[in-house]
C-alpha cells in the first residue's frame, strides 16, 4: 500500500464525489491534510451539519434547512405562478438568473416507464393538491428537460389538470444563446424552426 | 442568499480545495448532501482522522500515521541509497512507479533566496546527520525539479557533503517519453543534447 491508511480511506471518500477520479481524489486528500487544524475540523463539521440539517420544504420540496424554504416563505413571490422542475438544482439555477418571481415545485424525478418510475414515485400528487388549494388564476410553468421523460411528465401533469382552470405553459425550446449553428443537433433545430417567432 | 446556509458554508469549504471553483464546489456539495447518512458521517470522520493521525516520519519526514514510515521500516529497502525529494507527493509518485528500492528524504521545500527560504528552513540538516550515521557506500539521488530552486538546493547539498565519501547523483534531464519534439522547450532540448547518451 503506497498511502498511509487514513489517507487511503480519505481518498476513497473523495472518489465518491462526482467527477472526482483517482488522481483528483489524491490531490484533494493530500491538500486537505495540509489544511490548518481549525479549517479541517470546521470543514468536517460543515459536512455533517449540512447533511443533517438540510431537508425538503414541506410545500415545494426544495432543499432547505427550515420547515418552509426561503422562496415559499417570501411574501413578495407570486404563489399562484408555479415553476415545475425536476430537482432542486434547477431551482438554484433559476434563482441565479433571478428573473422569476413565482414559486417552484420540485418533482424529485421524471416519469420514466422504462426505468420503472411511475407518477406515484415522484412528487406529482402534492403538485395537484397545491393547485387545488389555490384560488384561481394559476399558471404552471413546466421547466423540465426536453427528453422522453420530460415530455411524458409534462403530458401526465397536463392530463391530470385537464378541465381545471389552470394555465399550463412550458419553457421555449430553441437555439441556445451563443451556440454555433454548425453544432446544433437536428432535433433542436427542428424545434427552433417549429417554434419560430415573428419579428415584424 | 440562494443556498440554505448549511449548504452555503459547505460550498465555501469545498472551494478551499485546489482546482475547485465556484461551480465545482456547488456540484460537490450538492452531491455530498445526497450521500447516505452513514457515508456522509464516515467521510467527515475520515477527514478528521486523516488530519489528526498523519504526521512526519521521524527518519525521512515522509507522510505517515506511525512514528516511522512504511518505507523506512521496511527491512528489504536499501537504507544507504537515499532519494532526496522536495515533498511527500514525490515519494508517492516514485512508489507508484515501484522501481526504487532505496529510501527517501523529504526536504519539505527547496532553497529559494528570492522567497527568503534558506537551507535552515528546509529539512537539510537531518539529511546530513542521516548520511553521517550511515557506514559508507552511500548514494544520494537528488530528485528535485529542474528549476533555479532545485539547482540551488542540489548545489548546497553537494557542497555540504564535499569531502565525505558519498556518491551524489541526480535524475537525468531530457525529453519526456512520448512528447512531440515540436513542443519541447529550448532548455529541455539543450539539456537533452548536452546529456546525450551513446547508443553504440
Amino acid at each position: 500500500m503506497i498511502y498511509p491508511s487514513p489517507l487511503e480511506e480519505l481518498i476513497l471518500y473523495f472518489k465518491k464525489l462526482p467527477g472526482v477520479g483517482e488522481k483528483s481524489a489524491e490531490r484533494l486528500a493530500l491538500s486537505f491534510i495540509n489544511f490548518k487544524k481549525e479549517d479541517a475540523e470546521s470543514f468536517s463539521k460543515a459536512m455533517v451539519s449540512a447533511h443533517q440539517r438540510l431537508g425538503k420544504c414541506s410545500i415545494c420540496s426544495h432543499l432547505t434547512d427550515q420547515e418552509i424554504c426561503n422562496i415559499c416563505g417570501d411574501n413578495f413571490r407570486e404563489k399562484n405562478v408555479i415553476c415545475v422542475v425536476e430537482d432542486y438544482k434547477s431551482v438554484f439555477t433559476f434563482e441565479k438568473v433571478g428573473k422569476f418571481t413565482g414559486v417552484y415545485h420540485v418533482l424529485d424525478g421524471l416519469i420514466s416507464p422504462i426505468d420503472g418510475i411511475n407518477p406515484s414515485d415522484i412528487n406529482i400528487d402534492a403538485l395537484l393538491d397545491r393547485c387545488k388549494k389555490l384560488d384561481g388564476n394559476i399558471e404552471l410553468i413546466i421547466a423540465l428537460k426536453a427528453s422522453v421523460e420530460g415530455e411524458a411528465t409534462t403530458m401526465y401533469i397536463n392530463k391530470m389538470l385537464e378541465g381545471e382552470n389552470i394555465k399550463i405553459t412550458r419553457l421555449s425550446y430553441g437555439i441556445p444563446i451563443g451556440a454555433e449553428m454548425d453544432y446544433l443537433d437536428t432535433l433542436t433545430l427542428e424545434r427552433a424552426l417549429k417554434d419560430r417567432q415573428t419579428i415584424s
